[in-house]
């Protein structure tokens, strides 16, 4: 199945759920739908903070509903599985669909999100842990703070997978060529470097096994930007529900800087 | 002072000693001098273990003793500032010239060193320990199999630089661009994953400070193709001083893969 197709039956209601391994090779992404006015904040914020809120794409002007960039027919309102609906930094419900919520001053943010480097890894033939134990990867509250941009500031949200010592720093050289998608780890080894009280009991997702003879490799995660929109309280935000991506056109090859 | 210039002062004696510091910016080497019936196995040790020994230039037949490549007017048997004749893997010499025990049989070996790779970390802010502190980097005997080339084989050595982590993926990516001068480490963390029992006190070199919140990498290290070479007693070999390098003409830079 294409991305495009993908896309059409998630348009038709055909498919609602996690894109999580569908469409491999093709980059995912995080979603971020905020009125004008609270836009270019978020985007400077983006701009302040691109380990954790790579920009991968947004939409050229308030209203836009299509990204031809980076989907052949891509339309906001309708080819993302699933949407939440937040008002004034409450969840407020989740719909299949925002073609009733649309406004032209909406503006559309597509963030980077790590499925495409983890598939770097695997494609280099290293396990990653969350993958290989069919789990959600695990991630963490950290004390590194982020650099604020008007209303938006917070602490970095932050996800860990372990490595033996080779593979840790294979995976950071993986990691250094894909930018816009975290990029290279924020830390390595020891937790409570980075304000995590206890690497077995992470804040989202789940715990992962790490062994004796591994690190723990930590990157910035795509869930530090929807914590400082929920600290923000824009009076409206519609994101995805977490796994329901986007699925774009774009190679995740095409994501790498050299 | 140009490299060409310090080649000069050295030739004619008036520099006979250590090299470090000197010609920043320049790539230093360290010499294996081989008779040319040993000089092909030594060739596969370093193609099959480019990390521990990154063959920077050889010259391009037995005998030859210019290599123009490297620097201009370079000689082997002369610019060196203090030599160490091995015969049967034993040292027997130190000397200034190598004129009187030149063979039209033997091969040089320029390998890739620590300095350059030094030198980056430096200019992009990291603090390297054993300059600061002004010491002989620790080097340590690992347990990291070499690949066996004929008659050369061993246990790879290795050098420790501590960092606090965000500065240690930085020098992973710093030292990936130098693939011939050691390039990434081979190992951080836990010592004993690789065979060292103490990581304060070294094989070789200088034990250095670590700081409670700073982890140890290791980097393959130049002298592990020395080691080799006094396991496999070739009859004749002849090999820099340590610390005393061949200064070429290359520029640092030049060395990075991109």
């Amino acid at each position: 199945m294409t991305p495009e197709q993908l896309r059409s039956q998630i348009r038709s209601g055909q498919h609602t759920g996690n894109t999580s391994g569908l469409c491999p090779g093709f980059v995912q992404c995080n979603v971020a739908i905020l009125p004008a006015d609270w836009a270019f904040e978020f985007l400077q914020f983006c701009q302040l903070n691109p380990k954790p809120c790579p920009l991968v794409a947004m939409a050229a002007s308030p209203g836009q509903t299509d990204m031809p960039s980076i989907g052949q027919g891509f339309d906001i309102r309708s080819d993302v599985p699933s949407y939440r609906i937040f008002k004034d930094g409450q969840l407020e419900q989740e719909v299949g669909d925002i073609r009733e919520f649309w406004r032209d001053d909406l503006v559309t943010f597509l963030l980077g999100c790590s499925f495409s480097f983890e598939e770097a890894l695997i494609a280099d033939g290293l396990e990653v842990r969350n993958i290989s134990q069919g789990r959600n990867v695990p991630m963490y509250r950290s004390n590194i703070a982020c650099n604020s941009a008007g209303r938006f500031s917070g602490d970095m949200v932050v996800s860990m997978r372990p490595f033996k010592a080779a593979d840790a720093i294979r995976a950071v050289q993986i990691c250094s060529r894909f930018p816009s998608v975290h990029g290279a780890p924020v830390h390595l080894g020891n937790p409570s470097l980075i304000g995590i009280s206890d690497i077995n009991k992470p804040d989202y997702g789940d715990a992962v096994d790490i062994h004796a003879d591994e690190i723990p490799l930590f990157w910035a995660c795509g869930v530090t930007p929807q914590v400082a929109l929920e600290q923000a309280k824009p009076p409206l935000c519609i994101t995805h529900s977490p796994g329901a991506m986007v699925v774009t056109d774009l190679p995740n090859s095409r994501l790498a800087i050299m």
